[in-house]
């Protein structure tokens, strides 16, 4: 399933992005005013082939959920069982991302991937609202300082899972995909892949991620930099970066980035977590780039410099760090906003207005 | 009118200050972890008086148009009539801000406060959408190299024109203005209001609104330090500036903030005309910047000049430089978010979520 995901990730379409260049042109307002929209308009029409590309909608957020055996060094003053416990709450509707989904419009998905202790809820339950998949592929990583986070195989099987999810809520008829994620210890794992792909120092990939304080911030440097000296992991091998300094959460959203990207859909990126994840889909497809969009600068370093890395620019800069797909959200009328531009507005021509 | 709505705006609510600082720490996320948005929430808190503050739903956008005596000077290649026109536009449903509002759920109203020539339009016309209100002060100012250019009767005539729509809006319901305008030159008076008001130098006030080349930019800075010294406007004198250099749309934006402040509800800035337009409603009364969020970050330079002068940090920064309201709709969602959250979110107790 990977490789037949990858094969058909195509670059973007360049008539469908010179129709949207031009079009942006005759619309009643000054060429240019728009900023960034502009272009961002120009990247979706060629990413769907079509200008106007359709408006993203609906939207669909997936959080993928996973424990991380890092945990055990110390990375963060946060019990691993918040991770089920915040399943708990996005279930019943009381987080962050739930009332950011409410007033975008958008569904959301959990996604059991790879969560260490036991769920506070009934999988089988019926629920309204946000959707509990169970996909666990092991009960949180390996600690990555001792031995490799995942095998291969899990690490694929993962990738694999957060395909089959962008393919069922795209089949769903969802118009763009959001990035979400819950993992306690996550944004050391991320820090690991940025610092791998992209060949920075690990202190300038690792964060405060929910805060820590400055010893705690030292130990995580330290144990994202051990992690990296024992697997050596080759940029070249993307899976097996994965395996080794990876969660199942970013594996599962490297895989959701290039099942959207498959299907010509936009991917809507969060924070750090979505960041490092996207970086692991491009060095697997290059072109998958051309489906992301970056919702909001995080103030995790790492994200920067994973954005970076992929040519891309985010939307929003509110020094968000929350992460579950929240950035992406407060991101995501800016995106329909830049369709529907394309859309909605009348010509020069059609409404009689004169230009200079 | 003027006089009675400045002495209703009151400092913020510091008890419901506090109140929504607590509850943030309370909520199902790091404490920090929202960014800008916590204190935002916080400014809102203390504006309504009350934590959690109401949701700003519905919104309403208010577009000012006027036209400007200083467009014969050649400070822009539009046409004036296009002022006009884009009323027919924005009537029609036309212009991106009809878009952007539709997909934010925002009325729009449209005012003439000042425009010149004939609007493509049947003012009493029964129509579905956008209001027009007309309250056509006089058909465009005067030229602001030559005379200034509103009397003062005629500035504070706009200004209450601002404050009675701001009445009638809050009246129909609506818990947050939008600020918008259009005037074809109106970037031009923004950049002398905006040197007036906070001592910058014209050439750091000046921008090239929709995009003027070189030899326009020098000229259009060259006319802003002509009126400047003609006038030599006093900035303990608002209403005295506005008449000097201001214009019509102007009067009316800062009417609006201050009849917004007076009745407690947010006011969302747009971009440079809007920013021009809040220092003079500042200068009026400064607790009128507890009613201010500032929507976006303009391309206009004199935008930044004067919200940092009002202690604003903008929501949005795309590069947009369109005006009628459309970066304040952007924001809207984030505005709109930051509140809800202090509706909607569980607490770590509610939630059974431990903490660190």
């Amino acid at each position: 399933m990977l490789e037949t995901t990858i094969a058909a990730i195509r670059p973007p379409d360049e008539p469908a992005m010179a129709a949207a260049r031009d079009l942006q042109g005759r619309l009643t307002k000054p060429a240019g005013s728009l900023g960034a929209l502009e272009e961002l308009s120009v990247r979706l029409a060629g990413l769907a082939g079509t200008c106007p590309p359709p408006l993203p909608e609906p939207a669909a957020v997936a959080i993928f959920a996973g424990d991380h055996g890092v945990h055990a060094q110390g990375v963060t003053p946060w019990p691993q069982e918040v991770t089920a416990q915040m399943i708990g709450n996005f279930l019943a509707g009381g987080a962050v991302v739930n009332a950011f989904a409410r007033q975008a419009g958008a569904s959301v998905t959990v996604v059991d991937v790879g969560v260490a202790t036991a769920l506070p809820v009934d999988p089988d339950a019926e629920r309204d609202g946000p959707r509990l998949v169970e996909a666990n592929v092991r009960r949180g990583t390996r600690d990555m300082t001792v031995t490799a986070a995942l095998t291969r195989d899990e690490a694929r099987a993962a990738v694999e899972t957060g395909i089959r999810i962008a393919g069922e809520l795209v089949d769903a008829g969802a118009g763009i995909l959001l990035t979400g994620d819950m993992g306690i210890a996550n944004t050391t794992p991320s820090a690991a892949l940025i610092a791998a792909l992209t060949g920075v120092d690990p202190a300038e990939a690792t964060g405060r991620g929910t805060g820590v304080d400055d010893e705690t911030y030292r130990r995580k440097v330290g144990v994202v930099r051990a992690a990296l000296r024992r697997h050596e992991p080759d940029p070249a091998d993307p899976l097996g970066v994965l395996a080794a300094v990876g969660g199942l959460e970013h594996a599962a959203l490297a895989g959701l980035v290039l099942g959207a990207a498959a299907r010509r859909v936009p991917v809507l990126l969060d924070g750090v977590i979505a960041a490092s994840a996207a970086l692991v889909a491009a060095a697997l497809a290059p072109d998958a780039v051309g489906a992301m969009v970056a919702g909001h600068r995080s103030a995790e370093p790492g994200a920067t410099v994973a954005l970076r890395h992929l040519g891309l620019d985010p939307l929003i800069d509110l020094g968000l760090r929350l992460g579950e797909g929240t950035g992406a959200l407060l991101a995501l009328p800016v995106v329909t906003g830049a369709v529907r531009v394309l859309h909605e507005v009348a010509t020069f021509d059609s409404a009689g207005v004169s230009e200079k």
